[in-house]
């Protein structure tokens, strides 16, 4: 029998998911497995792979297809109806963006990020800020003819790119909410926690024996060794399709939990692609529901659960076991306050849950000053101190400290860094619902049970797929959508109320 | 400027070259790295890249500038025309057989493999049977389009595939050489090796210790571990590309030269791969010279060299240093006598070089039969028992150990057979000329300088790449094409000669 317009379409897309799922793969391999000397080689095959996508999403072929289906829509169901929207949505991407103008991207960033890392390790904007330059007039590009193509402002079509379904408007007013209660916040805990200060935790622990903790963890949570891998790379990271999930994280001796927040981070996103909807697996509603979501459910399980006492408590025993240590410095209340220090502080990637927002508040609203032009590259340095400065009270010692500290913009991901803050936000509305349908949620972390947490990420957030929007999504889930408010309520009860 | 049809022609096989890398590469990792559960998964990525080569090839544009390209053959280089005629080959084989058919024997081969490894678990070919038949079916139709296209008798099309430029006729001839020869000398050296057999070799050595002994030959045959990696697999093989080539063996603590040989198959063939003419790796007349070249490389590495006395004078104080081993076992000519011990055996895998050939030549002799309907599939265990009673003097002790010992036919590879033993022929004659041409070849060996030996191979044989048919190829490093007395002579003089 003849196939559908619909059903050819799947095709389609499942060839598009093959490919995907090969890069993914030769991703992975490169930043675990692959010799030092094999990096042209391997940028060869993937850039072959990412035109070869570009090329199936913009062929004449698809759009007549999809605009068949559309005819008869109403013969579809929910999901193929879900699922034909998501098809549209990543062709109508792809369209407006010409393979010429992707490859030119590709290569201006392939240098731009050598060129940034260079000038981070000298400390020396000038040295990138014409490579920034470059980048940032070819993101400019970009976002003009998505937001041609998408009915979005320039912005917030780069935002669509990364978190479909959020606009900066909404973010803004995010941001606004939280501001406000911010600073004090922050100040007030500070000054709470330096009443008790954690005892230091003491000498190194092997990666071995990391690694095995990290492995019970991963499998208490539920993460099946038979479709997944966990492995080491420079930086933690979620690779591969559902049916193989490969994540990474970094063990150092120094840090007994550096690697195994990097595995609970990495996990609930590997959770999330593994619970994706099996039947949808192989198509675009099938999909996770973007960077912002996917956060909510690393920072989920790394901030909220993984830095809690309950989770503490389940892991208490398990130090003994892996690690061999006991004393007062491993006991829950001392790996609490340890875990949820506050600390104001320049870099990122350091920040704690409190300020970790901050910083994403001021790339947020550097970024759009960048790219709409109201902000020169070259004053980025000093735009960045003052900035910072009047968020947390300290100026960075150096560029390295400060606007040379992430690799987003060298790479073009303008847009992306709403999606960190975005997440933590979600996730704390998630996990207010979360312990209202589940009261014996604590209970049953502290005994190292999760499957009612899981089961409850797996039925509202992960079985959903693409099927709906962002804050439909959310919505349905807990009966609104998003807010800072209960971010801000977890917040106060964690720094605040129980800081003492 | 305009690109030429010959340029456009190279773009197009850049990407062809780096589809297959990526395959590759998943490939390796299916073997190596992927968690069990997520075999189905690979298979449709596989199945993807596979279609899509298959779809480039068989494009009218391709063709269109193929005729384009012809047409201005004048104005091209040597290396080029060379290119154009791989290209045409590629060509030609794709649209011979079509996607369907591809993807027919794609899947019957797929059973097929499965209730190979049933039947040969219980021993019994009738499970198996059905299945083979319907491979045969499917294969005598690939033959059949493939010998039209091609101008090659069918069977010789099929050969065509792995061992470009050799005909069942010519092998034929070289085989009925060696038969002639090959009986006496097999009895004459397991009769001499008997008055003097050699001490077995005592006690299990780790893998790991295996393993670094392993890495420090590699190194020293010029493996770069910068473009390459070893792993451990169930069946040794080589993967990937020119830039990033991927060896694997397999170590066993109770034989501790398994792996090592291992080892060396797969670093000559390694080493072929890495050899390759850098100007042209990203093309197909940059490729290697099909399985039989290839198996020359790892034979010659891994049977003429590395069960050699030189290699073994070379190898005993690294045994000494890796494995913590001494004692008469351990010398020189106990390693020897061990290695290069003759024994007749109804399974091919434990085969040393002198009966190598035999299981060779009766697979070569059935394959046909089976093909051209005069051996019905049904009386392929009679047929097969004969046939080694005939050679060998011995039956198989059961189908599993009889005709159900190799994947080969269950996965449709008529015509690889061959390729065993022209690659143990064509290393013999290459090692005739090397020695002459390098006359302090063995005592540089002894050494452990490898130089001059790669350096050999890499000048008339891996440069090459495949811009000479092999007959003319093997002819430009050995002054002949191939004969079978090299390897008589060879075979004569270790195992007469010098077996004493």
């Amino acid at each position: 029998m003849a196939q559908s317009p619909y059903q050819q379409l799947e095709q389609e897309f499942r060839r598009l998911h093959a490919f995907r799922g090969a890069a993914s793969l030769l991703r992975w391999d490169a930043a675990v497995m692959m010799p030092r000397g094999s990096a042209s080689v391997r940028g060869e095959q993937l850039a072959a792979l990412e035109s070869e996508c570009h090329a199936l999403l913009t062929t004449p072929r698809v759009s007549r297809l999809l605009e068949r289906a559309d005819a008869n829509e109403a013969q579809l169901e929910d999901w193929q109806r879900a699922n034909l929207r998501e098809m549209r949505r990543e062709r109508d991407r792809a369209i407006a963006t010409p393979l010429s103008l992707v490859m030119r991207i590709a290569r201006a960033t392939a240098v731009a990020e050598v060129r940034w890392l260079e000038a981070k390790q000298e400390s020396n904007f000038a040295l990138f800020a014409p490579h920034l330059e470059e980048v940032v007039a070819l993101t400019r590009d970009k976002a003009q003819v998505l937001s041609q193509a998408l009915g979005l402002e320039p912005y917030d079509a780069l935002i669509d790119g990364f978190s479909p379904g959020f606009l900066s408007a909404e973010i803004d007013q995010l941001f606004r909410v939280v501001s406000q209660r911010l600073p004090g916040l922050i100040r007030d805990s500070i000054e709470l926690q330096a009443e008790r200060p954690p005892l230091p935790i003491p000498g190194k622990v092997g990666t071995s024996k990391q690694r095995s903790l990290a492995v019970e963890v991963m499998r208490a949570l539920g993460f099946p060794f038979d479709r997944g891998r966990l492995d080491e790379s420079d930086h933690p990271f979620t690779e591969g399709v559902s049916g193989d999930v490969r994540v990474t994280t970094r063990f150092v001796p120094q840090e007994p939990f550096t690697g195994l927040m990097g595995v609970l981070h990495e996990t609930g996103q590997a959770l999330y692609d593994l619970g994706l909807p099996e039947a949808w697996r192989d198509q675009p509603v099938g999909r996770d529901r973007g960077m912002a979501l996917e956060e909510s459910q690393s920072l989920l399980l790394e901030m909220i659960v993984g830095r809690s006492r309950p989770f503490l408590t389940y892991l208490r025993p398990l130090l003994e076991k892996h690690f061999g240590v006991s004393g007062p410095e491993w006991e829950v209340d001392n790996l609490y306050r340890t875990l949820a220090r506050v600390r104001r502080s320049a870099i990122r990637a350091d920040a704690d849950e409190l300020t970790y927002p901050v910083h994403i508040m001021l790339r947020f609203e550097l970024e759009k000053r960048i790219l709409d032009g109201t902000l020169p590259v070259r004053d980025l340095p000093e735009a960045w101190s003052e900035d910072l400065e009047g968020r947390l009270g300290l100026r960075p010692a150096s560029d390295a400290e400060g606007c040379l500290q992430d690799v987003h913009w060298a790479v073009g991901s303008f847009g992306y860094f709403p999606s960190y803050a975005l997440g933590a936000f979600i996730a704390a509305q998630f996990h207010e619902t979360l312990r209202n349908d589940l009261p014996e949620l604590d209970e049953e972390i502290a005994a190292g049970r999760f499957g009612g947490l899981i089961g409850w990420l797996r039925e509202n957030v992960h079985s959903v797929g693409a099927s709906l929007g962002s804050q439909e999504l959310i919505k349905n889930a807990t009966g609104r959508t998003l807010s800072a408010a209960p971010w801000l309520r977890y917040a106060e009860g964690k720094y605040l109320d129980e800081a003492g």
